[in-house]
């Protein structure tokens, strides 16, 4: 339910609702503006009643179900986009952030060599897994609290905050006292444990689409959060399941884009785990920063033949060094006709 | 990894090998026969190690990743079926069990009306949702531990086992106290932390088929729960995410067929979140049990249109006996050709 | 467009009126009841003035798009089945009609063989194919018109009318001589053109459901057969593409039925193509028939392993013949509670 | 069947072999180089003996199917792209070329307009359909005839050639007639008898990507045209069926990318059907260009709410000249870390 308050509520009547809300158990969502609005997640019948009976109460205008499917994570029209900080780094402020590391966390080595070499060739941000979802529970899951001390070791080192999965609600606490921003897995899309979880962690959320949500679950996964208290929330598109069986997922662009154009929150995306195929990272790269992206998510392993997990979707050093330079090079130019009429040449002139 | 064991081992070489897997932080899952056999869930290169030197162990003949992808959920040429236990009922054993009850427990009436009209249609367990996964954070969030105390005086009032989704590793104690059966839900199958803590819990498992989950991955998904101690698993069909959107989801019989050819486990099918719509249920129900299902799950409700969720899809009352008198019935005769030539009538004798 | 008659027009004010559609060089639908409807297929901007021209014409009562997507492959409420004969089967009148045989007509052996067969273990129709639509061009294209020769042959020999594929609007005269169904296959389902000329052939028409086809774009295939002046159309499911790759395509069985409850074209399935897995035929066969099938069609072939197309999916003979039997076991029974308290059972006697 | 000549093959050998493979009412396809190789397409039982016996032939040195599935379609290691040139625009050659127009040719004013907009705003190529296949037989069905003549007329006013989709084999000769490029759309992908006729037909063909087709069965389809004489084929990634509904078929941009890497024909984008909203047609267009797409195709019409068909997709003409500015302004740039320690500094220096 949303509560709207009147444009002339006092912040002591704000105050007084927001109290009662909480005496019902659940934590308001205050957005201040010209009229505060509170929203209230999930109510079962139990508080309903007592909810809809502020109504009554001074400076409060209406009580209501949210008219948008998601009030929080959406974008009213003319609203800018949300800057998010994590780290130092700014998600959503119009430059392409460059997060790269190995899948998995295999020793300090492995993540050592591989954090230098992506600073060095202009990465924003490390990732690396510490807690792995592995399909098969007889393949390497990851090793756990010693590789968050790797990737707090290996970012220290470069000066490369860092990202990493949790995978349990157990997890969230010592997860974020490590890495800089907490990543939800696309398989934990809709966990909504976690979800509620991470709405009260203090740090920044990376959420990645599921392999089967529509644009519109993925938006209504972040208003979990939001609406549980943590605003500092990026997307991330890494791919959708499709009958297609040639890119271990369909890269889903006009998602992104879409995605950008329904909320205000930034939007990365993933192109290792959308195409599964090395030689395709590159050119799906540039086509989502020509999307729209906010940042890309990129998997590096110095010598992936030998990687514990995704090994055939990581580049290698050089390999990401080549995508950078190839994120800086120009589009193709654009054809022309062999000749143009002199009539065409004229309104040519004025159109474009 | 698999510890092999010879055929001449002695309990005591058993026992020494499962020890020194405990001592290295890993749960063995023993399954004994003409030669015992010794599974150790994921490890990561930390044990490796230490595990590869249990081949110099006395009663070890070999240690080597499994073979199968999923030993323990996999069926073997000419293994039988896995009778699973709960709260009385048996799964797999031939006879097609029924689930029925509300999507969500909304009050003691609406849930002890509705038990008593599925007990006396002939269902032989209860379902009902305390913690409801829904999409959205405004949706009704389920009434969670008063649910959990309705479902089982309407249980007790009526004979009939509870079945009930937990969503959280935090609340599995709490629900394993009052259900039979523990639901994992379509989204949370591949939550793995959720199955880890669940193949320690002393309740059998209905392990929902992911909405993007192909049958491998649903078999992987079982083998978490078998390879971390708990041998009670069933697996229910609930259909999957296509492109079909006249449908909730595509009801995958032959998927269904699929899992129990590849595996021990019984298999029930949901018809009612498969299809979404409350005339296609008796359809495709019928049609789940003549493709093999051990079982059905089925949505009712006194009053549909009145369902804090899941409405569209719920049979009433009535409409789930007639969904029972539909179960007995045969299935419709096979035509014949109008005239048989004498010579293909003696053939038929010998083949039909 | 629908031209809708007054009660009291006269045969010959729809006589003049079907005149004036043709004089527009359309085809007119004429449905005869208590009032007379005239269905007129897509209309350029050409001809629609003059086609709502008619509203002045006398005993018309109006003319305007049709309110129903596809208001003659609809099914009104209380409206029943239609039955279509083809070769003297009759589809949709209650009975199973099993159509069988092998994928590609081989030889004269191999169909003969396998017609004998299957029609001594119960089948009602010959299937074969002779022009074959194969995703390489490099792949066995089928025997052609010597094909169609055998298939009468065959069909003449055992008393089973034929059903064979036309891939292209040249062959349909062809085959029509031949063949006493003409199918359309599942890559063709919106070849218009094809659909065209279809529907002035003097064969009922087998639909295959396309492989991305949504039940309501199926529905608008079969209405372009109906509108076009072919009232004998027995729809196909045969599976729809999805991310599962263990089965060739994923059988739609809710769809199945939904397109029973949409509209009162007899509707049948292939268990064949559908699960692309020998094994699973007989399920699927079983579960299509429970689910209201119409028909089933099923790939057999006397020597699969040497099938020179979909081989893997074929059954031989004794296979299909166990699937007759199959089609002729009741369903398995449903489980009952340990103990009925008395109560219940008073109920349950009114209930059930 | 691939039938490669030996290194010192005769022409007159060659001319031989190739009179012997029509002798069997096959058309060879050569290919010469350092050796020929001759492809025959899709050989039923009978003609596989005459084939195998040309082994014997002077200047055979072998007679195989081919070892790659598409042999004329892929690209060997190492080679080139092919471009392709059509109506004096030439498709894959390290230009974007921008084909425009509207959906459907709906009358001279409305083709005029909108062809002289697009190539003031710097386009190469017009489209519009005159057959159009709709889903449903009461949509407009196209002029036709009509259409094909106001396409010529436009082009020649504005210099654009002219590309426009042929539904029928029967439409191929006249169709020929008029446009410059023959398309095939996505629902005729698989229309192997529309493909046979193309790959005779003295135009370049662009086919588009089937709603449900893998990259693989793209090649496959565009192997058809190749093997049977057509070289000129450009492919067009147009959109595949998902589950996702919020956009009308999801691009699949890596799919675009790996056809590429699979195959030497150029290969163009369609955002409009890819995506379905206008809003998403730029972004969509940008990206295609960034993963590599030797050209788009995008609706354009004057007043697309009063489009006759695909209005909400449709660009307006300023629409389109905002588009067109769009695909020359560059890619965002790439966010730095906020300090670079100096040994790093030093090894960006070495890497990027």
């Amino acid at each position: 339910m949303i509560v709207h308050m009147s444009q002339s509520a006092t912040s002591e009547q704000i105050e007084q609702v927001t109290e009662r809300i909480r005496a019902l158990n659940r934590r308001p969502h205050v957005r201040r503006g010209e009229r505060t609005v509170i929203g209230v997640p999930g109510l079962g019948d139990g508080g309903r009643q007592e909810l809809e009976a502020l109504r009554a109460a001074p400076g409060v205008e209406s009580v209501r179900p949210p008219e948008h499917p998601y009030p929080l994570a959406g974008r009213l029209p003319g609203q800018g986009r949300t800057v998010v900080e994590a780290g130092g780094v700014r998600f959503g402020g119009g430059e392409v952030v460059v997060i790269a590391g190995p899948c998995s966390v295999e020793s300090r080595e492995q993540l050592s060599e591989t954090a230098r070499a992506v600073a060095a060739a202009g990465a924003s941000m490390l990732r690396g897994g510490a807690y792995k979802p592995r399909t098969s529970p007889y393949d390497f899951q990851g090793l756990g609290l010693e590789a968050l001390g790797l990737l707090r070791e290996a970012g220290a080192e470069t000066g490369l905050p860092v990202v990493t999965e949790v995978l349990s609600t157990e997890d969230v606490e010592v997860v974020a006292e490590f890495a800089d921003v907490l990543q939800v897995g696309a398989r934990n899309m809709q966990n909504f444990a976690l979800l509620r979880r991470l709405a009260s962690a203090p740090r920044p959320v990376l959420l990645k689409r599921g392999p089967s949500a529509t644009v519109r679950e993925w938006l209504l996964a972040a208003e979990y959060l939001l609406s549980g208290g943590n605003a500092d929330v990026i997307l991330c598109e890494r791919g959708i399941k499709t009958f297609e069986t040639e890119t271990r997922n369909t890269l889903d662009l006009a998602g992104l884009a879409l995605a950008r154009e329904l909320s205000h929150l930034p939007v990365i995306a993933d192109p290792s785990h959308a195409t599964g195929r090395r030689s395709l990272v590159p050119a799906a790269s540039r086509a989502a920063v020509a999307a729209g992206a906010d940042g890309l998510m990129v998997e590096v392993h110095p010598r992936p033949e030998r990687a514990l997990s995704d090994g055939p979707q990581s580049l290698d050093l050089e390999g990401f060094a080549a995508l950078m330079r190839g994120l800086r090079a120009p589009l193709p130019p654009v054809a022309r006709r062999a000749e143009l009429k002199e009539s065409y040449q004229e309104e040519a002139g004025e159109l474009v």
